[in-house]
């Protein structure tokens, strides 16, 4: 058993509207040395696999098919046992 | 100018039916090794301050008063120079 902690996030070059909006929220509460907010995903999967090399290659695959649109994210993520 | 690297998951006792909509769409896929899956936001928060101290207590007053629900939520962040 293995627990993926994935991170999806927006590719630099891509607008991110929501972190817009989160930053003009905290300046409106006062917060006024924010200077940018980007937002992403963090996803966590439990998966039954034999090997770590298993694991990581149907991470790998459902980021790719699922997971993340690799048009515009990118995604990272950390294999553990669990 | 720090950067801070902001994760908020609900709380294990919450429902997560983002999470099961995945997991049901990663079996449908193939995927059946998967047994759980919880979703949750990474944010990156770039702020303007002289000392880490500073940038921490403001990044943890912006969790509690609109980044996090601490109801139903926790939250955990990483500071780091940027």
């Amino acid at each position: 058993m293995y627990k993926a902690t994935i991170v999806v996030r927006l590719k630099q070059s891509v607008l991110d509207p929501q972190g817009s909006a989160v930053k003009g929220s905290l300046h409106s509460l006062g917060f006024a040395g924010v200077t940018d907010v980007r937002i992403g995903k963090t996803m966590e999967v439990w998966i039954h696999a034999d090997k770590e090399t298993e694991a990581a290659e149907q991470v790998e695959a459902m980021c790719q098919k699922l997971l993340a649109n690799p048009v515009i994210e990118n995604y990272t993520y950390q294999l553990e046992g669990a």
